[in-house]
């Protein structure tokens, strides 16, 4: 008797994860010797995570302590340093009682997604986003309505377009600066949307894993306008940890102890070993800040580069290390765009697919944390060929 | 507006981790530095990783490898290695395509919940049972289906139990060595279990984290009676590795795919430093072997103090590190039975209320993975007052 699969066995693939694969089977191909495959595809800092970090965690081998399971909720030490961050980064004072800290930000979306919704439930939230976003919710029964947002709006969601829902959404996603377009939210129009979710009770969800890279607009954080609102953050981008599975949530207070309980069954706690490298990571800020430096190059380059390659239609380069392309008008869909500019060029990026079902074959999203040498050899690639 | 919370916000807490808050709490008590608390309430390795383990984490900090994220299923490398270890344990041929390394067996959970089943399914599995796989099932929607079992079918699930369920449920999970109970399925039971549900349309999930762990009896996997269940494992119990939130499972063939996609989306990765710590554990197999030889001894003072100090129906005691108690007849509950043992002796163990709904209250479990001069501390307490 064939065995049947579940409804998760629908949820699609996060295809940036494929083209990491195509650009490592060219990478190993003898063309690749010629001429190196350049990785702007994928959203991870070409660094690892900095040396004070790479010495905790070599201390930590040369001690006794077992690095047993901690609290579902972290180590203590950890979430009152985190919470610390809120008062040196934001002004704002929060209590360690409210961090949680999880998994890597993937962790905290279905926490809050399961903590705070049910089966049915809506979530509101603009495209182009990240993908996962769409398929966590989708694979727990939870609803995605897409906002379709624009350059006109800097591709984030109004409070005007939440007015205009009928029914109004059990929740609203937001992030700033966003994946794919680097896009931020004003504060005045993070506040807007914060209080108008808190009076019409939706639940607010704010992914602020990119807060730290920013390029001139100050990043501020959902926590400072909304008591109810969750806040999901990482080590990953700023922090350069992204193997290391480790982030945080801000938990309102009706959610500190569901929180916990889920991630009790879910997850028992985060890694305990990445729990003492994100630590030390905080003492980290002068390498970590010159890692920002160079991102920043990186943009200009290709803010004033990409233009003379073709790329005249830019999304906002306000913070994370994306750029978002609007291809339409070159009569190929992004998908195929991409396979040619690994091909040819051996230059790898993503098509807006994973990030805009509808309109991503108009779109291909470039990432600039890779070392800097590598952008300036694919500006020459683009520009000069 | 009041914000609602979600179903998730149903799920009961992991009780352990508030036993183990309240053995904390005494701990840091004045009169526990004249007489320690004793803890046999966690179900973790009261050692941490073996040297060799911290060795190779010591000398991945020494290098420039960003440990960056891996693919979504785990580094080719370990998951070669594990395959390799289902020939060396089991002499089962394993393609390396076949194993997902997950962030612990937590995450393999949901994993193969969400890639086999769809909301409102019915999984059945005895109770007692670890009290995670009932909590997910839940907050994903998933029906678990209770066969409450006792020491007549070694508290496990049998075949006749199957075949009296009408309608058949979609899921049979089975954990063997078992936790609370430690009880094995033997190899034939076990083989009967998997060809029932192979044939049946059953999708059987296997729980062998307590493999390696076995005192006397061997243990077998349902990878060598069937192709489509899948099986999960970790590196927490025989490896001693708990905090490092590092796993794998067993996927079968038509699953692969759908548990490569859930887990881009909900994990990306594994943590990448816990893949190469785990891939080190294989060869610690000398310190871990010297490791169980502790553990059974202390079984085997315990299998005799036990019954002295009144604890006279134990569960079997074929793997693991755990003891369950039937202590009904003394007209206590067992969680006011636990709450006095810490206080008065300031021994921590946990009630059953956590694994067995219905009839936990009559049940303690023991574990014996702390130091061995603890489990001989307990005894003197426990025998001689």
């Amino acid at each position: 008797m064939a065995l049947k699969t579940g409804s998760g066995a629908l949820v699609p693939p996060f295809l940036v994860m494929d083209v990491i694969a195509a650009a490592n089977a060219i990478a190993a191909t003898p063309a690749a010797a010629d001429r190196r495959v350049i990785r702007m595809e994928v959203g991870q800092p070409g660094q690892g995570a900095p040396a004070g970090v790479r010495a905790a965690v070599t201390a930590a081998m040369q001690t006794t302590e077992p690095m047993g399971y901690t609290e579902a909720l972290g180590r203590a030490d950890l979430r009152a340093r985190i919470a610390a961050h809120y008062a040196d980064w934001y002004d704002l004072a929060l209590p360690a009682g409210r961090i949680a800290v999880t998994s890597g930000a993937s962790a905290g979306f279905p926490l809050a997604f399961l903590a705070a919704f049910e089966a049915g439930d809506r979530i509101a939230l603009a495209t182009p986003c990240y993908p996962p976003y769409l398929n966590i919710m989708t694979a727990l029964g939870i609803q995605p309505v897409l906002l379709p947002a624009t350059a006109e709006t800097g591709f984030q969601p109004t409070v005007a377009m939440l007015e205009t829902m009928d029914p109004p959404p059990d929740g609203l996603l937001i992030a700033s600066p966003a994946n794919p377009t680097g896009s931020m939210l004003s504060p005045d129009d993070l506040a807007s949307l914060a209080r108008y979710c808190h009076a019409n009770g939706i639940r607010l969800i704010s992914d602020e894993i990119y807060h730290g890279l920013t390029y001139g607009k100050a990043a501020v954080t959902a926590a400072s306008f909304s008591p109810s609102a969750i806040i999901i953050n990482s080590f990953s981008k700023y922090f350069s940890m992204t193997g290391w599975r480790v982030g945080w949530m801000v938990v309102p207070d009706d959610l500190i102890r569901p929180v916990e309980c889920l991630a009790q069954n879910f997850f028992i706690c985060a890694p305990h070993i990445s729990q003492t490298a994100a630590f030390a990571a905080f003492d980290c800020h002068a390498e970590l800040q010159s890692r920002h430096a160079g991102y920043t190059r990186s943009r200009a380059l290709l803010l004033d580069a990409l233009p003379r390659a073709g790329f005249d239609r830019l999304s906002p380069a306000d913070g994370a290390f994306y750029l978002y392309a609007d291809i339409s008008g070159t009569l190929q869909d992004s998908a195929d765009f991409c396979r040619s500019l690994l091909h040819d060029q051996h230059i790898a990026a993503t098509p807006g697919h994973d990030f805009d079902p509808a309109r991503g074959g108009d779109f291909v999203r470039f990432s600039y944390c890779a070392a800097e040498a590598d952008i300036v050899e694919a500006i020459h690639r683009l520009v000069d060929n």
